[in-house]
């Protein structure tokens, strides 16, 4: 093929496309295949479609676009320097896949300004554009005047065959298509090849069938190379459709233009090289060097980067209005979005005596969330079918359901990886919502890489898992976690708290609203727990602190180290120990990442590091307890898999016993 | 409904029922609600349908049956019973959810003889079930003969609306579709009624029509609860469409037969309660005590174990026929199947000198797939669409593809939770064939339910985990590993390796192979690594090894302490310090977890408890490292997420250098 003239769209679409094969090129390393096979959608959509000011990318009533085919990075990033975003010049793309570039190898939103959320992990993004559609939803629901709408934008998502592959897809595609979020339009670039090759090899069903058992609104543009008119109608159609997300499978060719390597594995994830390049730009007609944008593609992509700012201007306008119509809710909307919370907000979290009645901190965490749910207005979330399990219902709302968008409540169903990325969705709307999501414990083993996204991508959420030892009981092995506590508190920039009561639990929380562009992970019993005399807020900030000690430092025979369900137990030992003439200090450690940041002061003021004797006290594995207990310390935990039976027994037989941590620590003391 | 007189059928039907009542309601814990629905398909399937002998629950020829909804765990401790099988006594029974008793809260098949795989974490079930049916197809397609066919069953699959609503369980449906796995017939139980509450609130979708779009036959009963007939029916059609898998939605009423509670959440997870198992007994006819079985019940499930021992008499039979018709494949299938290796099979293994060229672990590992693949027939495997990065395609071999079942290379697709799941059921096959899964280290966070599965129920199971560190370069965050090796030491039973050269990888490999009921995961390199002089294979079995140590334990200044990639990196590092006049040790530790194992001599022996000063280098977290380096010691690692950038840069910037490892090596020194 020869193009003697080009179309000023194009000269567009190739421009994309030369972009991201010479930033491969240079780097040696990426991902050429997808954005040249998918750069005629992403014009179109960005060209007639997408609403979005390059000059503003925070602002809030933007379209969302998400990659979720993310290792086509090199389509968003020459989508970013194109339109005009100051975040990705034309020397960001030269430096693609380099130390401490804008444009590394997968889309971060923490890196660069216009990438909503962090993709790479496949079937994420499209889960994400659900979560983001749902927060738009419920946005406008809840904002949105008869004679004035603030929040009315789409969330577009461009995801491939892998993406639908993974179970995550199809798990978020159901339960989008039982909400009916109508405003979350998908763009299926259908080019039939994975890494290993064809698609046929491992992957042969009806998708545009599947999406319609979900319940979606599908559609099929059959030339996705160069019918620019039907990708244009088939949006618009998608536009059209309000009550039902929309799948558009655009059938594409992976590698388009390259004469050698097109429709093959081939160009998925490596360089052309040279000679395929050249052979590229002249079989594409593109007579310009590397890294070269004709000027007459930089003045159209331009156009609609002005376009763009005037929609802001727009919409600040009925911002205005809407201040002045609505002041209580303008007040309100502005409050959640700046990210601000209210003075003294924590005050509604309760705090325990003694003499407060034991109960769960599963039970506490209901409590505190929906205390919570009535000053802060932006906290939503649900569970994944265990709301009565997990105690995650808000007495002050409604369900989150087609139709009630506005209520607080969300059912996510069974499907906790879902779950996960739909959370990060929200929070990453970046319109203030505090979302949590909540399901038993082990099954993080589900959602983990979810888990893992929300603390890469800086996502405020709040994960609520309960049932956190083998102290749930009956339910065995395959419910109990053992490792998890341990496996989650090993995820870099995630804050994991096991509080060991009812103060604690509400000194969580306080930490968890409070700390923004960071997830927290709640590991709750089922069995109640005891109020403790020494527990407190201000302990949970500092994640590890004295909870009961009459003795001072110099004086101590022993440290006693508990998390969670077993710091009463450590409580009740040190009496008993004490009662023998031992001097103990129990020390409670909520939230090991926190104690971690605390000064060598503190932390010495803790656990003196004179005081070598040391037991830690946890019911899961005691990998990594070690760090704390040193060479003369020892660990009591749950090494082996848990056993079905009464929880009670349960931990005494697995030695989680008053008289079994006695002996333990008599045992190092000589 | 008062049912005056029962047929022989209802009979049977109501012992499950009521067995499953009075074991719920005894152990006051449980899930009655399903066996009551699910009684009647249940019954007919194992009644007219189900190959099965009770006293021989590994005949290899029965049929496979999994309750995927594992919870209603009594619903399959009923039907053992009754059918026979010695592995469940009426006692036993009575014993449900305590203490070491052989019926825990879900399905354990570690625990009780005759269940096939552990369910619980919901839609793994249906996933091993597509992994049993896989090792039916390759063992049919490779042993039978057109005269005798030695492998000839069917694998039946009890599934609810959570396994639906799970991810996994559709990655697993979409590739059974691909592979047309006739022999898979799955029923549905389809009642309406999550946790939650009704489906209506998060499950809408229309799952036959999912179901048909990955290309399985769909059936519906509609009246699950009454109509036998119907059920049997629908069983016998999916069993005459042989090139697709079946799938039937029965319909049915939860806690069927409970005045207050059928058809409604509270019947799903807990005791019906004293009252309503008076009023259930009264509305179904039942005039039994608890635990009571009508004899003409127990004379009728009698008849169907005793046809059971008929026919795999008669299979006998057939197996005589063929060891005397194909002697060279008789024996190939019994020393198969019978678990036995070879003698000496483990020469096929290569080992290396340094002079050998510095290969990629994961290239290593190819050599070692492709060597025993040669030697052991009974190796199948592939990879989640990464076969040419994570290295794991059989020469020897074709595609396993619907009608090449004989083939042994399994592409998986983008279904890594899938893959785990199935690898986990062709391992329980219990057929001997030694299933491998890949993919990119990274995403063991989405398989990681099934990787924890595999080590529960005893499945061995290799898992080749390639790109196993920041060194992977310029993917960047998302696809680098930080905590994963970690994170899976933590899980109990499974064996972690991270071998530093060919001699270890070889080392891994032998160990996996001969390691029965036991998974192994490797982690391995995408960069080369140079072959150590001091590694070898016999070093791997141990764990860890002194791998370079020219000095008398006495005489040590420090001990370096890598794995991996990072051991090539302590041995420059101790050649450095050696030339500075101080004496080291580097200990290569491939697999924490077998040195755990070793004899407290052994570990004195490599790891001197006089020697202090410890440094530990491994490319991940240094969570864990603790342990080993005690508190005179110092940790080189990765605590926070890695970076976009080729991997030299990176493994630089991050400090896997000889002068850094010196210099940290220096500081503790002091």
């Amino acid at each position: 093929m020869v193009v003697a003239t080009q179309s000023i769209q194009e000269l567009c679409i190739n421009a994309i496309r030369f972009l991201s094969i010479d930033g491969v090129e240079k780097a040696k390393s990426g991902h050429p295949g997808l954005p040249m096979g998918a750069a005629p959608m992403a014009f179109v959509l960005w060209d007639q479609f997408m609403k979005f000011n390059p000059k503003n990318p925070q602002w809030i009533n933007r379209d969302r676009f998400v990659l979720s085919a993310g290792h086509g990075s090199m389509l968003q990033y020459s989508l970013l320097h194109l339109y005009g975003y100051d975040s990705v010049s034309i020397d960001d793309i030269k430096q693609f896949r380099q130390w401490k570039s804008k444009t590394p190898g997968h889309p971060e939103n923490f890196v660069t300004e216009g990438i909503e959320v962090t993709t790479g992990p496949l079937g994420q993004g499209i889960a994400n554009g659900v979560g983001l559609a749902l927060a738009e939803a419920h946005l406008a629901a809840k904002y949105n005047k008869p004679d004035c709408t603030l929040i009315d934008h789409y969330t577009y998502v461009i995801l491939g065959d892998g993406c639908n592959m993974e179970g995550i897809s199809g798990e978020a595609a159901s339960i989008a298509g039982h909400w009916g979020l109508g405003k979350l339009i998908a763009l299926y670039d259908d080019n039939h090849i994975s890494i290993d090759g064809s698609t046929d090899i491992a992957f042969t069903e009806d998708v545009c069938k599947r999406f319609e058992a979900y319940g979606w609104h599908v559609l099929h543009v059959e030339n996705g190379n160069t019918d620019l008119e039907a990708i244009a109608r088939a949006i618009e159609e998608a536009k059209s459709v309000t009550d039902k997300p929309s799948m558009i499978k655009v059938t594409t060719t992976i590698g388009y233009g390259s004469p050698k390597k097109a429709n093959t594995a081939g160009v998925h994830g490596a360089a052309l090289g040279g000679d395929e390049v050249d052979a590229t730009r002249k079989n594409l007609g593109w007579n310009y060097e590397p890294f070269e944008v004709p000027q007459d593609a930089y003045n159209h992509f331009q156009k609609a980067g002005a376009k763009g700012a005037d929609l802001e201007a727009q919409w600040n306008e009925t911002l205005a209005t809407y201040k002045s119509k609505y002041p209580t809710e303008a007040a309100e909307f502005e409050t959640i979005t700046s990210g601000k919370l209210p003075d003294n907000w924590a005050d509604c979290l309760p705090t325990y005596t003694p003499e407060d009645k034991a109960l769960a901190s599963r039970k506490h965490s209901e409590i505190c969330l929906n205390a919570i749910s009535k000053v802060l207005p932006q906290l939503v979330g649900g569970s994944a079918d265990l709301t009565h399990s997990n105690l995650t219902q808000l007495e002050i709302s409604g369900d989150f359901q087609k139709g009630a968008y506005e209520n607080r409540n969300i059912h996510f169903g069974v499907r906790e990886h879902a779950m996960g990325a739909i959370c990060n969705g929200i929070a990453l709307h970046n319109t203030g919502l505090i979302p949590y999501g909540a399901t038993f414990l082990v099954f993080t083993d589900y959602m983990r890489n979810s888990i893992r996204l929300s603390a890469l991508s800086e996502a405020q959420v709040i994960w609520v898992m309960t049932h956190d030892s083998i102290a749930l009981g009956e339910d065995g092995p395959t419910h109990q976690p053992i490792e998890h506590v341990a496996s989650l508190r090993l995820i870099p920039d995630l804050l994991v708290f096991r509080p060991a009561d009812g103060n604690e639990t509400s000194g969580a929380y306080k930490v968890a609203i409070e700390t923004k562009k960071t997830p927290s992970l709640m590991a709750l019993t089922r069995q109640g727990l005891p109020n403790l005399a020494g527990s407190s807020v201000e302990g949970v900030a500092k994640g590890g602190y004295v909870v009961a000690c009459g003795f001072a430092p110099e004086e101590l025979d022993l440290i006693l180290i508990g998390t969670g369900s077993e710091v009463s137990l450590c409580v009740d030992a040190a009496e008993k120990l004490k009662a023998e003439g031992l001097k103990v200090r129990v020390v409670s450690m909520p939230c090991v990442e926190l104690f971690d940041k605390q000064s060598d002061e503190y932390k010495e003021s803790v656990l003196p590091k004179a005081i070598k004797k040391r037991v830690s006290v946890e019911a899961g594995t005691t990998f990594g307890w070690e760090r704390f207990v040193g060479d003369e310390g020892v660990c009591i935990g749950v090494n082996t898999y848990g056993a079905s039976a009464p929880g009670g027994v349960v931990m005494e037989k697995f030695g989680f016993t008053v008289d079994n941590v006695v002996a333990k620590a008599k045992s190092i003391l000589g």
